[in-house]
């Protein structure tokens, strides 16, 4: 099966974040390459896997990094698939802020679509939607996957009732 | 021809941050709506639209908000489609900051592809990019806008060049 | 007796934080409720929890959330009660200003009344003071209960100058 | 007809922003008072205002003050009424982050009902639903009131139709 | 002999920050007394103080507290004696900056002598300087404690230079 | 008369902040010099300015500065003065952060008093607070001086009375 | 005469500020090369001009680049020269707050001397600066540069004095 | 062999921090020295340290300092060498902010190249590139030392697909 989104990080200290974005397109059924392009230690390397990207036949790049972060931007300036970026809270970000904002305002033209500081999960999600654009049953899944989620909840509201709390509102 | 995009927007005073979303579309040919749903003062329009969008066809939403801007994540929530959102620096938001948290924070889950404060250009690029997942010729435009943007860049090397400012590495 | 006060939480995780404002309500004798309602991950439970609200006879509302907190905001567009938003400082939040800007933040014409961050004991004592406004008793009460906070500082005074710091201000 | 709100700002020019609370009590129908009391410049006045408002049958007080913004929880230490906080960017604030946390961050035991910055009109529509604990009539116009803010996004949504903004979710 | 220095605090959680205003005084031999006085708590107690002290024979305030921190600007208020705030980072603060800011902004007309953030001891030497206005021998003692400053600085210059730093610069 | 306040600023820019100090020394008869002192600059002038106040008589500092505000902090590191530190709003200031942070945040040992952004009036004030530990006629200007500003709000209570806004508390 | 430094920026909107870092280097003799680098619209231009940089003799890059400015970090990933980032307060930034980050805060390995937001005639002394290190004349040249600032300085002193504000200080 | 840098802090406790610069020095065989300057408690020191670094054949100063970091910008004020500063993320600073804005913000015409928070073995490789002016082969150096850094990424790379990652982008 072809491989459909790419996941790279800066650095492999991103591994224990990115790695939930790949456990979540493994739990869609998507095919996906992992690795470590650094924009700032590998360059070359960076504008060639951007270069050749959708010649792969990649669709989509989820990127995460942190601190001043110019993975993502710089991909998005190469390739011309949807690149998602993710922040990172790295040890040398000043709480994530550097992370969130060399990713998220990028200048008109070059577009990063941004998730949540360390969002490496709904990254993945947000992949499998717009991959969703090109595969119905992807989308199926997907209504699956947000129907789970909401059954998650009931069953947590069950368990604070069990545990005595007051609620009306639920009928059990 | 199929409308492919929705743009909302949760205030008409967005309007003109928001027309470049719809401006880009135009240039790139692409099928699109526009109009207002707010959150806040239409919840039930804004469960309504974000539930039909996938239904009527939609493949992408733009959503552009302003202040506790609860608009795409809300849509998100309903809606299988990818949902960029727009942070609006609206007259009643802290230099965009609120808009920007309360759209990119997303919980685990329900991810809203967060583009740069007032980014509604890049919004609408990024929607391109996104439905080019299934329509080989539109990433042929985009590849095509890319080599425009980057001429565009020559040609103010050129204007500065002859302004008389030293520059040796052009050589024209 | 009546449910006067609903306690809802985006997520059980909130619940450390959430329980403080449960804790006060039981301690001043207000009857309420307290489950999860999550706007991102159940928008419909959250749109018909809202609308119900107040023909169930409750008469304020109290939520917290983290990140892009958008559920005391959406109640607000929902319910004509008065909506306390706790904004918390969940594992997700940026220090807890994405928490309290996305809930402070609110367009004109859908207030929600904000507290600190992680404040539910005083959400819970704002309830309190609201409800105040119908019952005289519960006034009283709450005259009472500033009456021992003051008490509890006198305590603290008396301790300070015990462990022997010099205090000419307090003869005891 | 009894006066039921207390609206308080530090100093008189606070009016412009504040005036708008009054606006929308004066909407809704509801007694108010409107006056300056600076918790810095006039302490004792502050103290007196917040000790009687309660004995003087004041059901809900409104203060708006900015900077190291102290007004409204001085006025929450001393009464056992409800206190909406207004956060007002004035020209010695910091873009309006001191009023804002200097108003809501109280401590654990005197709450502060914030709004948000410069959210007087919000303020204003709080205490209406909070006076509603005690009185149906006044809920059933503050439901009027969310239908009105409603129907005005319905104009805009046909004026945005009628400008020729393509939109085929609303058929009108 | 006379107290001449009063330190306050909201509670008596900021004890281990504010001892050390006490401990420089200590060192310094200035007589002081200190208690904890909660301007929401205790707001009648805090009037009170401020209004007496300069009538006891206190010369200066040192106040500390965190959060939405108002005991230093009242003090400022009721008080002509200059009052150095401490803004101390308490659990409930957001990384300190609420507690600086509501500190440090006071308006016009209401000066509050601000230090850094727990700088507790600072405030202390701040409040030596302040009274070495009206006594010259207490001067000579604050001249005499900056030469002990720098010699401290001088022994870990000869410490780093003995580990086996290179350091041309000092000829020991 | 002996000078008794020295206020210098970084930049004859300041000066349009700078001069509210001046201008509340001479209201209440304080006797300054001003002038402009640039830490970056004229470092050799601000050695010896700085190791020469007290020398001179002075008896207190008002130093303003803007962006990375060094004049205040390295003032106070050889004067033992008490030295007042004004962060100035400068063009080259991002939003005042820069110059309050650089001026506050001082390490132990040598304080900087620090007050609001721009807080100039505010700085003249508390310099005679300090100079009235050794003056009693001006502390007794100072009562008066605190008391005519609580007339200026009661002559703003009335005026907003005489507008016609209710007001039930004030009975003139 | 060989170019030396390099300015170069992200669009031709950063010229206004760029330009001052120009002025400075004719001032001191420095021969240098002004163009427009984009990253994320020229990439393949960024590259080549930072491989070649110093093999054309150049020995030290200037980078003026806003929002998500990736530029400066870029060039520093590809060339041994030592780069200078201006971080510019362009329209499309919050605040310079992206621009200073995305600069500054680089990850181990690839340096970004960075200036203040803005401080492109730092970056011009800098490079001069840098540059004196294989060239005394320019380092005397230096010197006297500073000197000269320390003179207008003095000039501003006198000026103050002659407008009437008291100086005891300055004895001309 | 002769000292090029001079490594200085405004304390030993920055020293963890600060050794990274002085260990990349020894990396690249560059002759260094490392001692503590403070600019507040040996403000003479520093003015003295500053003003002989040229004359004693010092190239470059790295200079590192938390909170109000005044040492990088005052000893930039007094010598014409390139002054490297290094934001340190000390005990009394404010997640670095202080740090980070009290030495970067330098006015125009005293340039600090700034690096990142806790920056300082990049303060050290930028010290190389700057001495490289004058030296080829430091440069080459430099060139093999970015080589190395390549290497090590792609080692990561290598080891990530050996973990089982899927990576179709590098054939090994």
């Amino acid at each position: 099966m072809n491989i459909l989104a790419g996941i790279v990080m800066g650095s492999d200290s991103d591994l224990p974040v990115m790695e939930k974005a790949s456990a979540v397109l493994i739990e869609l059924g998507i095919p996906f390459e992992l690795t470590v392009v650094s924009a700032h230690r590998t360059p070359a390397r960076m504008m060639e896997y951007a270069a050749g990207a959708h010649k792969r036949g990649l669709k989509v790049l989820i990127a995460g990094a942190g601190g001043a972060a110019h993975l993502p931007g710089m991909l998005a300036a190469v390739t011309p698939l949807p690149v998602i970026g993710v922040p990172v809270r790295s040890s040398n970000s000043i709480d994530g802020w550097d992370s969130i904002l060399s990713i998220l305002q990028m200048p008109s033209g070059v577009p990063v679509a941004t998730v949540a500081l360390n969002g490496a999960r709904n990254a993945g999600i947000l992949a499998a939607r717009i991959l969703s654009v090109a595969d119905e049953a992807l989308q199926e899944k997907l209504i699956l996957f947000m129907e789970e989620q909401k059954q998650k909840v009931e069953g947590k509201v069950k368990a604070l009732k069990d545990k005595g709390f007051p609620n009306e509102f639920d009928r059990f």
